[in-house]
């Protein structure tokens, strides 16, 4: 860990109070030198006990880690027991539902455990937040909460996919379903940042997804945006590699793709699609008669090792990325294993100062291409 | 094989043949009880060699097909030799090329291999044609010789994805990268007549390409195409069973789902991108120690079957729907096994009179839709 990480937090917040980012509220600012993180805990599927056993697990391995459990208290008590004061719980009396609208859970449900924890990013006293609800409404919050960064119209979700070379950072995967060529631009600086930050690439490859018959080069869409992204790269303000195909996102061409919304949605759950009816095959013909069953057995290491590696849960933790403070969002039936990997993308994002890098990055070039 | 199947390139070509259809020039047309199929002998990347080889194996397997090798005599015939009645050459002097623009080789390359194979079809000599070449340059020239069917308005490329209930058909996996609701109306109404023709399905569940958080219910686009769809469902014309999320492509969701070319695509390249990476983990994994490699030899029945099942050869083959006539679009670096396959989904759609069926069903309900 370098030197850069100390302090994540505290510069973290400093980026929430900017003169820019309206009225300074983070006066409660956390001045030690942990991070803290604020959890929803009643936003998931598995129910709370899922997030305290995450937090529990991470602040073992992480010692610089303050986890506030937000929600309600009576059902969270139990569940942490005595835990010394690594773990918190921060009560909030609602609870934010899958089936909620957006815009009615923004406006009803003030105390929810999720709207609380946003507040605590807004306030400073937490450094980041997760949660597993409902992702509409934890968009509309944190939007309405924290505001945006300047130059950035829309909060874009980025996410880390494996590949052959480790992993690539993918935007937008499903916050924006209908995209100008602006908004694309935007996403590939925002993630271009993410990707110095998080993965200390130092001038990320930038890809944007297209489809590639010899002909037929893509919507109107993605060449609009293909010629500011051709600029950006001949003003030296982003790596820029051109277009990417689906299946070059596997390989290891890009550190970040680039596409809207709903493009990037598609991209991925087929992905998830064909992990999963993979993961099924394999299941299948190493269970299809009892030989198959003790070569199974035989292979189990080299399988189990496959497994971990495919494994979806490793993957867990998308970034609301745009706002004016860190938002994770995890799936909502994500279980310990995989909300503890949403907390640590938080953590990284908090001590790596991603919203203070994103700022200064989208500061600079947003305004050089709108000049 | 079943009584229908009977005299399957004469009434393929019969459709063709039709008023609607302009000029009748099927006066050549096969009248025997074998079907024909034109290959397009010079496109692939692997050279005339693939074609010969993959015409062999099948001419084999299959006694009812006679396959005609489209390309330059002086180069097929050494590598044809001596091979009774079943594969014949037919020549042609020009090959489009893959970089060539396709409205180019439509005017320039009259006797390309491509061009003289879908002639073939056109003239009733063959009940389809299949190329490795150039998709451009196949679709430009395919739209000008065999016309569009009435009610379509561009030709779509559908092709068999596996899923774990067998495979479904998704369309359009990249002729149409900006679509209209009422394209992706067309596509379903081909797709659904596709399915029920070549698997066999009574009613066809039809689904639309969507992404699925809780409040963003996809793009413009495809809220209006839902709108169609439904209607369609309203009047028994479709087993429409609205949208279908990435990941439920392969979970048997569906039989048919539609999307435009350009998501269709995405979701294809990313698909096969992801199957690409596990195969390579796969290896790596049982490759890393002595071990694992021991490990592997002693599983390597049940990897070859798995193997086997995630073959993109088997897949290979795309249909170019929408035209009077069979048009495959094989992978252009197809081998002789993934060739053969695409010949087999030509033999399959001729023998099922794919044309003959799309035709009525989009006559139906297309007009219907319209009225």
């Amino acid at each position: 860990m370098d030197s850069n990480e100390i302090d994540g937090d505290r510069k973290a917040s400093a980026v929430v109070g900017t003169p820019d980012a309206g009225p300074a509220e983070n006066t409660l600012q956390n001045t030690s030198d942990k991070v803290t993180i604020a959890v929803d805990a009643m936003s998931g599927d598995l129910g709370a006990s899922t997030a305290v056993e995450a937090a529990k697990s991470i602040t073992r391995k992480h010692s610089d880690l303050r986890i506030l459990l937000v929600g309600k208290e009576a059902e969270l008590a139990p569940l942490l027991g005595n835990h010394g004061d690594s773990i918190s719980i921060h009560h909030a009396s609602e609870v934010v539902m899958m089936e909620d609208a957006p815009a009615q859970a923004l406006r009803s449900k003030k105390d929810s455990s999720m709207r609380v924890a946003i507040n605590l990013v807004k306030s400073g006293d937490a450094a980041a937040c997760v949660s597993c609800g409902n992702t509409g409404a934890l968009m509309a919050m944190g939007r309405f909460v924290l505001k945006m960064l300047p130059g950035i119209d829309r909060p874009a979700i980025i996410a880390a996919i494996p590949n052959l070379g480790g992993h690539v950072q993918m935007l937008d995967l499903g916050a924006n379903v209908d995209c100008t060529a602006e908004h694309l631009y935007q996403f590939a600086v925002m993630g271009s940042a993410l990707s110095s930050a998080v993965d200390g690439i130092d001038k990320p490859k930038v890809g944007l997804l297209n489809i590639g018959s010899e002909d037929i080069k893509g919507n109107e869409l993605v060449k609009e945006a293909d010629k500011l992204l051709e600029l950006a790269r001949t003003n030296g303000d982003l790596n820029y590699v051109g277009f990417i195909e689906g299946d070059q996102i596997y390989m290891g061409d890009a550190d970040v793709v680039v596409a809207d919304g709903f493009v990037g949605n598609v991209a991925l759950k087929s992905s998830e699609g064909v992990a999963k009816l993979i993961r099924s095959y394999l299941k299948k013909e190493f269970t299809r008669s009892p030989l198959s069953k003790v070569m199974g057995l035989i292979a189990s290491p080299v399988l189990k090792r496959l497994g971990k590696r495919i494994d979806p849960r490793r993957y867990n933790g998308a970034s609301l990325l745009g706002l004016r403070g860190i938002v994770i969002k995890s799936h909502g039936s994500a279980d310990a294993l995989a909300l503890e990997n949403a907390l640590s993308i938080a953590r990284l994002e908090a001590k790596k100062n991603l919203i203070s890098l994103i700022n200064t990055q989208t500061e600079t070039r947003l305004i050089q291409s709108s000049a």
